[in-house]
């Protein structure tokens, strides 16, 4: 990724730091300052991306050029971008765990420039992979073992989007994606049926589906809608006889349109009658974690989810934050309205019960003991990373074992009570400190006009 | 962008219509089934990038090595992709054209694997950029002439889409952005302020201001909220004389949180009262086309705006489709529940008031003749674009045009009358006879069996 992926006032600020030697260390936190109503917890994802931003970051001749010719900037700033490489720290939940509101998910200790100027991309990516890792993640709970399969390319919103969300609901739980280019990024499993057009192309919706059972006999998934479903039901009935015969099995059938569950069971009978209880039913189209837990009672088997997975359509933005913490080695904190910060370099510890369910997070300062678990643990050092980050199957694995520690009431898909995150003593004593701080400097700013 | 963004069905679909010969023309449409409950209507945007992404269209050799190595495919699918062009032909509304549901914005005649395989992303693409320009139209109408600023890279879903909505934003008549990338990709008009870490990390707001000042003295805004809007704005007012002895003109101030309208005015009669009315107060945080019609009466005179343009937050999916609607010269149509689609190759036809306003459309097939203008017009022939795009500066003359002939009932913000679409009777009169051919098909399929 190119370095003038930000902002322009990153651009205008490292200018101003240049102009006043204020290249000392900052610490920045990213963090979400409220769920959204439709969210109990949300889900870390999105860290390998930013290690590889971070990692290869540098200008690209074209930047350079545009920089230069741009006229907005003096000398010290384009010898500074020229040479920019990112030499800081990040510590960082690892992507997979449950996090919630205030508590910081990666921290960057740099020199003030480069932390600024990172700024937007790292946003960009730990926002939207964390969007849909937390909605696929309600997903995975209401599907309670049946398939799920991201089916959202088309109306992701743009390309990266399409794979980071494959990426993002993959690591969360889903089975696999229809995503093609997300298998040869990330190696996740893809799977696909057919489209409508594929049986309007035919002249006989038989004929249709026997030309795809022959070119496509692995897996077989048959599309039922197109015309009538229970009528498309009876075709797949008379010809599963014929296919066997070939050695075809027909694997499963998909639902895409109307009443669901109604098709489901109307369908299920119509298979079961015919003694093909093994074929699965899919359903897709409009598919939520509502329907998805409505659906708890119907024969269907699986789900492929599109639009809502992959712009976590009911909350498509959170209220991330990404926050100056603490410059040459003093903690700052903003105040403004409703958006006021906890200053200060954190960590956040979290207990758990007896039974192995979390029990509540203390939101504290680096240094600070608390019982518990620490949550942050170091990512890179000097600019490079540490060790190589967790791979994908490792990922899942954890954001499993994490599902599974959720207390019930914040498992629910249903606004649940809070989570208690506790902020510390140190913490709170820290943003008196702060205040303190900067009012006084305010009273000698007036006295001083 | 490669052949292999795309569903795994694609490729699936391919492997069977080229086992079974079927590879004559097929005609398929990108429509919108329905306008979201937000939106009287729509603006199309990202033809420039379908044209370019088809132009360019070829398999690369991570791909090709991709599809050999899954075991999935035969020999003759194999030898299809290695040599994948396209070499259809693309119909479109101009971008920046206003539309309306089930109306054809694309239409693709191509090789029927061409047509399929490429579904994917041109729906992705113009999927999301119509979804922000959409939103943004609305913005541009709310804003009545107040400035308006993309300020939403950190919370797009990934890379592409803060390029696209960038783009996407700035044809439907947004002033610029905050994106630089935006700015050395399309040549769009980049702006920026300066963020709260500016303030916080200096230990006195007023001489973060001065820094600031110094370093970008053009089109100098600063940020008021950090701690305290109120006492910021004394503190401007202070520091304004002595810049100005410098050279250093003030142009705005930013207001990002609290109560906006309470704020600005406050503000206003602070600066006001210091004979600085040439001030300019921005305000962002939260903002929507709601927000800035409530604004109206309020002394601001420009918005940046975030989440809720690059994700179109309050309705981030449209219901698009990309429908089979003739193949080997035979109109088709599916028949799923509410996704029934209008068969065959169609034009829209759109006619005027006589002060200019839209009067109503009518969907016709292709030709058909009908009073009024024709709005899909020739783009691409054999694969290859006829001729030059429209620059990004002439779509956004076109789409301020659009706006200027929406009807008040369809400009208004609340949801009004529904704009009318008529369809023709020889579209009805081939939906019925193409039922009637699939139904006596189906006759012939149940007799058989």
């Amino acid at each position: 990724m190119k370095a003038l992926y930000c902002d322009l006032y990153a651009l205008n600020m490292v200018q101003a730091y240049l102009d006043n030697g204020m290249t000392d260390e900052a610490v920045f936190e990213f963090f979400v300052r409220r769920l959204p109503p439709g969210r109990n917890f949300l889900m870390a994802a999105g860290l390998a991306q930013v290690a590889e931003f971070l990692d290869g970051l540098a200008i690209v001749p074209d930047e350079m050029r545009w920089l230069r010719e741009s006229g907005r900037f003096k000398g010290n700033f384009l010898d500074y971008m020229e040479n920019f490489r990112f030499s800081g720290d990040v510590d960082a939940m690892p992507e997979g765990t449950i996090f919630f509101a205030d508590e910081p998910v990666v921290r960057v200790a740099a020199p003030l420039p480069e932390a600024q100027l990172i700024e937007a991309r790292l946003m960009n990516i730990l926002h939207f992979q964390t969007l849909v890792a937390s909605k696929a993640a309600r997903m995975v709970l209401a599907a309670d073992g049946r398939s799920l399969i991201d089916f959202g390319l088309r109306r992701t919103h743009g390309a990266e989007a399409g794979l980071f969300a494959a990426r993002a609901a993959y690591l969360a739980g889903f089975d696999g994606t229809a995503t093609v280019a997300a298998g040869l990024a990330y190696g996740i499993p893809v799977a696909g049926t057919m489209a409508h057009s594929f049986i309007q192309a035919h002249d006989s919706e038989t004929a249709a589906f026997e030309h795809f059972a022959r070119a496509r006999p692995e897996g077989l998934v048959l599309l039922l809608d197109t015309y009538d479903t229970e009528e498309a039901a009876h075709k797949v009935v008379a010809l599963a006889g014929r296919l066997a015969n070939e050695g075809i099995t027909v694997s499963g059938v998909r639902l895409d349109s109307g009443d669901l569950a109604d098709h489901a069971r109307k369908v299920r009978t119509i298979l079961d009658a015919a003694g093909l209880n093994k074929i699965r039913i899919l359903v897709s189209g409009g598919i939520d974690e509502e329907t998805i837990a409505a659906l708890s009672t119907a024969p269907v088997d699986g789900f492929g989810v599109g639009g809502s997975l992959v712009t976590s359509s009911d909350h498509p933005v959170l209220d991330t934050a990404y926050k100056l913490q603490e410059y040459r080695g003093l903690a700052r904190r903003k105040k403004s309205e409703g958006k006021a910060t906890w200053p200060g370099r954190k960590q956040v510890f979290r207990q758990y019960q007896p039974d192995g369910k979390m029990f509540q997070d203390t939101l504290a300062l680096e240094g600070e003991t608390f019982p518990g678990e620490p949550l942050l643990v170091p990512v890179m050092r000097g600019g490079r990373p540490l060790a190589p980050l967790p791979d994908l199957a490792a990922i899942r694995r954890h954001a499993a074992a994490q599902r599974d520690r959720l207390p019930d009431a914040v498992a629910r898909l249903e606004r649940g009570p809070p989570y208690e995150v506790r902020v510390s003593a140190r913490v709170r004593a820290l943003a008196d400190e702060v205040d303190r701080r900067v009012a006084a400097q305010d009273r000698a700013d007036k006295a001083s006009r």
